[in-house]
């Protein structure tokens, strides 16, 4: 390790109890690694919801104002007063951001194991990877096959995990297909990909014509527009066709966890496979949240019976639950098929100055499907 | 068996494809018990939510007309148009009413087990109680300790195991304290009675002061009011108390259950024995909706983390769940307290035909707390 690198660049996100947020770039000095700790450079690390969601808080986005230099930034916005409880936990905590990322070892430390890897690309995860140096333990990197770039190797936790954890959960709770909305996202696509290739019936629901047109290309069966007349219908129809009991939704908010529940019910109900009882089906109907695309108030229309669930879903406890053995089980599939099933595509490539440049931020904050930004925290160096 | 008791009035109720609901009593003639049946005369049967339910379906109430005699009521309403697809399943059937009911063994089959019942009282399930006379297999009854009237074991299914249940639910699902809304109903204050009992935490949710006042007076110790302007920091602190995370609902309209799963998480960052997470707390937090004193929809604003729960509950299910030896168990129990933690407490006895009596069907229809009808089909006789 050279003189440069034993300091790098961390973006961090500040709460004032003010009201404030305040991101900026920091100095931060690169620790000496541990006989079992390797020092990665980091070269991709995704902006994830996840990320984005810790990055700004509760800030009003369109507060938002740009300051410092051009390799400095510093963005500031105001948090509603009303929001400020939700954020008492992290107030005047300077935030490191970045679930995971991607990059070259340059340091190890003394043990044999961190030694084999000297020079070699690997994902990680584990927080503050918005960086451009990580100490990090060699059970938190995953090598990737010789040829991998650090681009393709970033984002092989949080959305191939999420998906296969939806298809874990699935069978776990005696399902054997599947509903997903918000269906042609980075993640949707992936689940549809996984769902292509081992032959599950999952159902896809967008919300423009222009994201059923990609799931569509990409041979996706079952794929229905929830802004048109017919979505009921059409929902209903590809829910007898599938058999799907279970739905995965990243919306939230309003309605739609309660259309797909009716329409689970009207689906068995025509399916012809059980007798009629006023209480509702005997059958038991599923959605699980795991995403806020739409923040207001989830409205549940009763009218489904009696065996029925609605939960939040999340990776972590998820994972938690199905233990290490099978956690290794899904990130081995993860780099089996980093190329193929869980390829992700980005539009930009940004470095952590450009990251908080607000026009960059409104992009990438839009959520607009097809569109991801990647970060480079050493691009150009 | 006299010749009277060939025949015996049954009360049914009936929606035609027009859209007109029409509750009658007909004339049906009375079995020949089998070797393992038996012949009850009904005494005692309740008018519980999920029997007014099935009486007059989506029927709207304000259009009820009477006709008919005196001894031969009936009763006619209209269902609007817009409620008709939900009772697809019962159009044009003369449906019986009543899941349970009491009596005296007055006829039985060949079986020495059916004749040692003879003259017995029993309590009895399984639909069509609202009648003169029931044949009756020997396994849907429930011989009465002597000295127990009709009266008191017409409620030993429904509200008592549904209690149990609750009980039963939290513990399989590892709460150790459970909420409870519309808590001074007959099954709320059952409820309140096991758990004073068996030194469980309840937190009883009421909806005004007469309400309150009755389960303090039965030694509840945490009733709140939801009322009032201090029921989210009373809920909270008895949740903190109490600790807790499940709750049944038997409203399941708009903001109570929303209301129960924020405070639950406010109680679980007040309890000081978690780390602050950004995704919410870890403990899992439960609601079971099992009514619908609200009929409208319920709203659920996501502010408590991903580890909750929302869903239907009834009673059926859970115990093909638990199996024979449970129900068998839980049964056991009530008989053992049936003059105790299971009695029942009704304002007024009626017979079939005062049943249908409009005034009578307005107070029973109204559901007022401590307010509960009985009807005595044999009434007079």
């Amino acid at each position: 390790m050279s003189g440069m690198e034993e300091t790098g660049l961390q973006l961090r996100s500040l709460i004032k109890a003010s009201g404030e947020l305040e991101i900026s770039l920091v100095d931060v000095p690169t620790p000496e690694p541990r006989s079992d700790e390797l020092v990665v450079r980091i070269e991709a690390t995704p902006t994830n919801p996840s990320d984005l969601g810790l990055l700004t808080g509760a800030a009003d986005l369109s507060t938002i104002r740009a300051s410092g230099t051009k390799d400095r930034p510093i963005i500031t916005a105001k948090v509603p007063e009303a929001a400020m409880p939700a954020m008492a936990g992290r107030l005047d905590q300077s935030v490191p951001i970045g679930f995971e990322g991607a990059g070259v070892v340059i340091k190890t430390g003394s043990s044999d194991a961190a030694k084999a890897l000297m020079g070699r690309t690997v994902a990680t995860f584990g927080g503050a990877m918005y960086a451009q140096y990580r100490c990090l333990k060699i059970g938190d990197c995953l090598p990737l096959p010789d040829g991998t770039t650090p681009a393709e190797g970033a984002s092989c936790f949080v959305n191939p995990l999420t998906a296969l954890g939806m298809i874990e959960t699935m069978r776990a709770e005696g399902h054997t297909a599947l509903v997903h909305t918000a269906a042609a996202s980075n993640l949707g696509q992936m689940l549809s990909k996984i769902c292509l290739k081992d032959d599950i019936s999952l159902v896809n629901i967008v919300r423009s014509t222009e994201q059923a047109a990609i799931l569509r290309k990409m041979g996706a069966k079952h794929v229905i527009d929830s802004t048109t007349a017919t979505f009921t219908n059409e929902l209903t129809a590809a829910l007898v066709e599938s058999g799907a009991t279970i739905a995965f939704d990243a919306i939230g908010g309003r309605k739609v966890a309660s259309q797909i529940l009716s329409a689970m019910e009207a689906a068995i109900n025509k399916s012809g496979k059980y007798p009629y009882s006023r209480y509702g089906s005997t059958v038991h109907k599923q959605v699980y949240v795991y995403g806020t695309l739409d923040p207001q108030p989830t409205e549940i229309t009763r009218s489904f019976g009696t065996a029925w669930g609605l939960g939040g879903w999340l990776l972590m406890p998820f994972l938690v639950k199905i233990g290490q053995a099978g956690e290794q089980r899904l990130r081995q599939r993860v780099v089996d098929e980093l190329k193929t099933t869980f390829a992700s595509h980005y539009t930009k490539v940004v470095s952590l100055a450009e990251a908080l440049d607000p026009t960059n931020m409104e992009s990438y904050f839009k959520r607009a499907t097809g569109e991801k930004f990647l970060i480079n925290p050493n691009k150009g160096k």
